[in-house]
């Protein structure tokens, strides 16, 4: 009979100690473990400060033959408090083991808060240049801010869903799909989670997901990416879009209060301030909106939505004079939504509603269509072809409940967060038009 | 000035209460929304089952015009204690509101725990299949299921990530790859987050993701899904692949003990029973292993792993001598591993390890290889092509701290835990060889 091995017991005389809690071993002796952040030799004497996940911590030491920068490193030593020290701790080396050598000196100097460099080359060598502190700490809070999205809805009685993003059908027509051979079939990335997490209300009545979605866009710009985290939601039972928008309202506040309580070195190091949230967002229809940049500032709104510059200006509208960074701008028209978008009585406008933050749309939601017959007048009345449609239209056929929802473009959020201008490096490894690696 | 509009207000008496709460409010007026899950009428009586997402509760009325079951409809009523109505309450309906008509009658009879169809059948109709019991139940498991993967994860520190499922190679070599035209050049589907979850753990030494992963495999197995939820980790800093067992272990529990508390009606409702699951899971190494099945039960395995009578076997084995429904299977030779596995000194095996679950693996982990001149060496031993891996080899020249990681199939975790023969039922719209829609 054979008997399970035991566990090999690692023979470390300490634990690893996190550079952040050195406060709490002042005289002691430490293990730390992490990358070779920085190294200076003074003749006999060398300094290596050590980077974990946590923070920096220097180590001083002599006799030692400090590798590479961006080295894995552990350093075994004593701590001393020394105010110059960052942290107000130095580690008086006793031990000091290189756990892997870089064998190549990085194309970028990770400990610099800017990097003169092509920002083409900050994405070529993403695969270092994401250990950078500025990129490290956007991409820590965008996953603070999807651990609240989860967090908040979950204690909501929201269910997280899973559904396919290899389709038959695009979700919101057939522009901007990547096209995939599946089996000999032609089939689709997905868009959104559009229909499914409309079949899930009918399952669980509230439900949300967090998962990537596709956009073949061909022009390259700052708020656009080709895959993208799209945290995405939808309720049942509702009376009418203003339960949807909120619900919005009431998450967002739970995340900003979240990354208020764990972000603030983040925030800090990016020189970035949580919004200008109110308790209630303002709204205000479309129309109006349109009216009301034309009125304060002049500016004319082509098409039938607002323009970027329109966006921009009617959020500093209402950050100067509602002191809110969002507004919800609210029933859209028809012809600037898609056919699944509850009509308002009258059929010129909809349910449908975008969120603005600090000068750009961040979420588009609405009431959707629930009823089959208004389905099918909707797709008739916009002109599209019901039998294409019918793999959509079908589900509507068994009592789908008054609903609604909206999805937010977790790495725009991000960007706006923090002030960073291109969707790009809110992402760990974008993909856009000329980009297919790293 | 545009004065921003106030919320349009739902101008209900009651809030809405969930059936689960009635024995809150008995001898009370509430307000129900859910589906109406069966009706009866006899003669002047009538008799409508709602079904919300926490149950369902009868309401019995007269005068009624009932609609096909599946409409969503209002219930206004006295609660009153009726110890044979399911729940132990019956609604004495006041008012009865069809929110929305179902318009065609349900393909499959939702309130029947077993449906005589093909299986087929249950998948193409999947939007309104979904609804049964078992299946809402199934999904429900795997949401809690994966809510206490997240939950686990970042109580010990990790960060989580989004990574690229458009790749421009695959991580485990060329085959069973999805292809795709990324604006004129060849992409792929991404098999798993290998790579991008390794270079993360240069970031934050602590990673996991939760994203669809694609398998293009032509075979239609009860096992494989060509679209799965891949519930993947990473840790750095590791001083074995005994770290990430060890890891896998705690996360298990801890999942379990969530299950436990949360989904007790599920695994009721579905028969199914939470697995023995020791503190220390047992460990045999992968050649003991094949020679164990073949003393113990004459079962000679061919090719190089396990096969799935011996995963059968071995798992047997386990539950009855040992008394758990886990073993992990450990130290696989090189040659059933790919070339990035952690090679043990001597070069014939590795630290790379699965983990079986009652008679199936549900993981592939590891200790992976994190210096460059190792892998360097690896790629030769492979005899794979040094050139076409630069883009993965090239991450390793910047000291990657020792790390390993594995990855669980939530659906065939799932799968497992419920008694679901077939891997396709634990997963809400799946993709298979022949199965694109819904």
């Amino acid at each position: 009979m054979t008997t399970p091995e035991t566990p090999a017991q690692a023979t470390h005389a300490l634990p690893r100690t996190l550079t952040r809690d050195l406060g709490r071993h002042d005289g002691q002796q430490v293990r730390l473990q992490g990358f070779l952040h920085a190294r200076r030799d003074l003749g006999g004497v060398q300094f290596a400060v050590l980077r974990d996940v946590s923070g920096v911590a220097q180590c001083v030491g002599s006799g030692l033959h400090l590798p590479l920068p961006e080295s894995s490193i552990e350093v075994t030593g004593t701590v001393k408090a020394h105010p110059k020290a960052p942290g107000g701790y130095e580690i008086q080396i006793t031990d000091f083991r290189v756990l892997s050598a870089a064998v190549q000196a990085s194309p970028l100097e990770i400990p610099k808060m800017e990097w003169n460099v092509n920002p083409e080359t900050m994405l070529d060598y993403r695969y270092v240049s994401l250990r950078g502190l500025k990129e490290r700490a956007t991409l820590r809070v965008q996953a603070e801010l999807v651990r609240a999205f989860h967090e908040h809805l979950n204690a909501e009685g929201f269910t997280e869903i899973s559904t396919p993003k290899i389709v038959s059908a695009g979700a919101e027509g057939g522009a901007n799909l990547f096209k995939l051979d599946y089996f000999g079939e032609q089939a689709y990335l997905a868009q959104s989670p559009q229909l499914y997490k409309q079949i899930m209300v009918g399952v669980f009545e509230r439900v949300y997901e967090v998962a990537p979605v596709y956009r073949a866009e061909e022009h390259a710009t700052s708020r656009h990416l080709n895959e993208y985290l799209s945290l995405d939601v939808e309720m049942g039972f509702i009376d009418s879009e203003e339960d949807v928008m909120a619900l919005e309202n009431r998450l967002l506040v739970s995340i900003m209060a979240h990354l208020k309580a764990t972000c603030a070195a983040e925030f800090a190091l990016l020189g970035a301030a949580l919004p200008a949230l109110p308790d209630f967002i303002p709204r205000i229809p479309l129309m109006e909106a349109r009216e009301l940049v034309h009125r304060e500032y002049g500016h004319v709104v082509g098409g039938k939505d607002l323009d970027p510059e329109a966006e921009r200006l009617l959020c500093q509208y209402y950050l100067e004079r509602h002191g809110s960074d969002f507004v919800f701008v609210t029933k859209y028209p028809r012809a600037a939504r898609p056919f699944y978008a509850y009509p308002e009585e009258g059929g010129e406008l909809t349910r449908g509603f975008d969120l603005l933050f600090r000068g750009i749309e961040i979420t588009s939601g609405g009431q959707r269509i629930n009823e089959y017959e208004m389905l099918m007048d909707s797709i008739r009345t916009y002109k599209l072809n019901p039998e294409s449609l019918a793999g959509y239209s079908e589900v509507f056929k068994y009592g789908m409940p008054p609903h609604g929802g909206f999805a937010i473009g977790a790495e725009r959020l991000t960007a706006r967060l923090l002030g960073i201008a291109n969707v790009r490096y809110a992402r760990a490894f974008p993909r856009d038009r000329n980009r297919l690696t790293p």
